[in-house]
């Protein structure tokens, strides 16, 4: 691992568009599904996913569901079960209500809170299909109340049979009660014009490849969109009071993701900063992922050497990292500098796949400098508010004079005609 | 205006991309002002809006905020600085704070709220110079406690000399320190990427001609935006207890935005329907904007039958408008049957004015029917959450071994050594 003076450190990323072959692949199946529907989506299916199936066929069946069950282990079914305890408890704090405000002169105003309706969550096939994932998309969308959630997932990947009995525990487990074996962009054109099958979605969340992205980029507006996640990334802050094995090992829990992912150590200890890079060595050797690993620490890591540990943390701001573990003497101490870290680990024992699987918080955290203006997956992104206007007469007789004053000054005639009217005619009846 | 059953009714909308020609000058004048900075941004000022400046002019002085106070009336300002008061006042409801939550083993959990650093608010030049829009952005900005503001908008439009005074007023009401004359593509891109005087932001937010809402979709990642406007909408729910002339006028004050509003009338009552389309002549043939007016009502408008208030409730779910008035005997009764609507305007006084100018809550409301999982403007738009996990060593201990086993299932070794190595550590101290 480099170790190097922060300032000599640009991180540079770029954000993925695709290329203009696959954004013309990407809109001729998102037209082809909106305009013929369910026929388009098997087509495709057949097509990418070498599955041939019928409309019947697409929903997973309550058999399928109880047979995964059978295939998946006890340790297994026990962890996610106390983990979507603790996601749904910590989510459950996020939660909000409705609030109105009746003023003296009558006038109620407020703000109404409601879940979305219905929304999709696409779950990738093969090695990148995670059960804990399904659980930090599905859990905050239920708990905000969302009556419908649907997942989608390719009917099988490579030359495996069948969807992978985990995820469909995991959604079960979470409470999804409608899923379907289809995937790619077909799979989210559906879920946001609807076919046949597939009612259509009013939000589409979870990750998936380059035609997934490009996809869900092209039917936002029509339905809404979660953020769309770039190589993961960890910036451990530590003085010589962190264990140099910890902070390898917490690094390369990132850097094992895939080659783009960052792992960065920001430090004002040399005597860290080496240790550091001895450990990620020494237990790279023995890592399985060792070559992704190795890759990502040598492209996108390094340690960075700061004079303290407030200059640390002006880095990381500028970073504004996906995930932040802060392993100093007294961390806590540094929690009110903090203004850009998706999740923020404070400790020793805080390591971030306790946050991945266990805690509670999301793990769907932004990425890629955007926690700068963005935050993990929660309730509110599955809430929408209205506004609430209930106007007294009283009110209107007061105002109704400063409101046509500003709708003439704008040009707008008939605003202020629509005050005037009700002016006029409550003072004629007076 | 048409009256027709609701089922013959459909609403077509298109969400608009630009053509290929203007998303390629967009994409010229982005990608020269990233990389070129204030020269770019200069010389298509010069060219866009035929106004030479340099870059010690692009500020504007606190000289010409002082002059433009001398220039603007005095119910005018009156009028501003108590909508700014009624605004400000819904919006601190709004405010959300950080909370934690100390577990029995010692752990902490938490979500931190902060307000994003610094937001751009682009303000359109011309006709669409609107006054309390500036107040609708930045207010929940600033309630949001974003600590740097930013104005930018053309340096004059057409004949006009310099930016409207109304504007500089409402921005400097509204508590904005720095404004720069500067609109179009190019200021979007200074924003987002900065230029030697412009610092880049967080968030650009405001509306803008199709160049600049090109522009925001070009320049998103690097930076947040707000949502990209459609054309203004307002459906009203009323029934025979309605005064018809009330519901024309409001039907109206929507119609006269642009000829692609939507202004439409649901009601049981043939009747009224009847006396509003009568109405909606009486009042259109004395109305200034007249012309847009009656193309909007012509093309987007309509009075539609529906069975009962019920039944009519149903399309208003589905149309999910902006602005939603009910005008009927008992208009609370039906608030809880309403999921879909940005604003919600109840009984005769509310008049959809009310909101746009005055009664506090914001009038920047999502259009195009993304009230379905879209809110209006709100204090959440200027704030980011992070996650906080300081995680104990007992629960560490106790948790660790089913950590583990969700991150070896996931076939993450690196994440479950990284809780490993704590463990084992751990328990050869104990």
């Amino acid at each position: 691992m480099r170790i190097m003076r922060a300032e000599q450190f640009g991180l540079k990323r770029e954000v993925e568009y695709g290329s203009p072959e696959q954004n013309e692949v990407v809109r001729t199946i998102v037209e082809a599904v909106r305009t013929e529907g369910d026929a388009a989506l098997l087509k495709y299916t057949e097509q990418h996913d070498r599955v041939k199936l019928d409309a019947a066929s697409l929903r997973v069946t309550q058999q399928e569901i109880e047979a995964a069950y059978a295939k998946v282990d006890a340790a297994f079914l026990t962890a996610i079960r106390e983990a979507a305890v603790n996601i749904r408890a910590f989510h459950e704090k996020q939660m909000r209500v409705s609030w109105m405000d009746l003023q003296p002169d009558g006038t109620l105003l407020g703000q109404i809170l409601r879940p979305l309706k219905r929304v999709g969550v696409y779950v990738p096939g093969g090695k990148a299909a995670y059960p804990s994932s399904v659980l930090m998309n599905v859990i905050p969308a239920q708990v905000a109340g969302v009556p419908e959630i649907v997942m989608v997932t390719p009917p099988a990947t490579g030359g495996k049979e069948g969807i992978d009995p985990y995820i469909l525990v995991a959604a079960a487990e979470s409470g999804v009660k409608e899923m379907y074996r289809v995937g790619g962009a077909q799979a989210i054109a559906a879920l946001a014009f609807g076919t046949a099958t597939i009612a259509p979605v009013d939000k589409i969340c979870g990750p998936g490849n380059i035609y997934v992205a490009l996809a869900k980029r092209a039917v936002f507006g029509a339905v809404d969109i979660d953020s769309i996640a770039g190589p993961s990334e960890i910036v451990v802050l530590a003085d010589d009071t962190a264990d140099a094995s910890y902070v390898a090992a917490d690094l390369l829990s990132q850097a094992e993701h895939d080659e783009m992912s960052s792992a960065i150590l920001i430090t004002p200890s040399t005597k860290l900063a080496e240790a550091v890079a001895a450990e990620v060595e020494r237990q790279l050797a023995t890592l399985p992922r060792e070559a992704i690993a190795r890759s990502s620490v040598d492209n996108y890591g390094a340690a960075l050497l700061v004079d303290s540990l407030k200059d640390g943390i002006d880095v990381v701001n500028q970073l504004a990292p996906e995930h932040l573990e802060v392993l100093t003497a007294d961390p806590m101490s540094l929690l009110g500098l903090i203004q850009n870290a998706g999740a923020i680990f404070l400790g020793p024992y805080s390591s971030e796949p306790v946050g991945d699987y266990f805690a509670g918080p999301n793990h769907i955290i932004p990425t890629n400098g955007t926690a700068r203006f963005s935050s993990p997956v929660n309730v509110d992104d599955f809430l929408k508010k209205s506004s609430l206007i209930y106007y007294s007469k009283e009110a209107l007789m007061a105002n109704g004079d400063k409101i046509i004053t500003l709708a003439r000054h704008e040009g707008l005639e008939g605003h202020a005609r629509a005050i005037e009217i009700r002016l006029e005619k409550e003072r004629g009846i007076q």
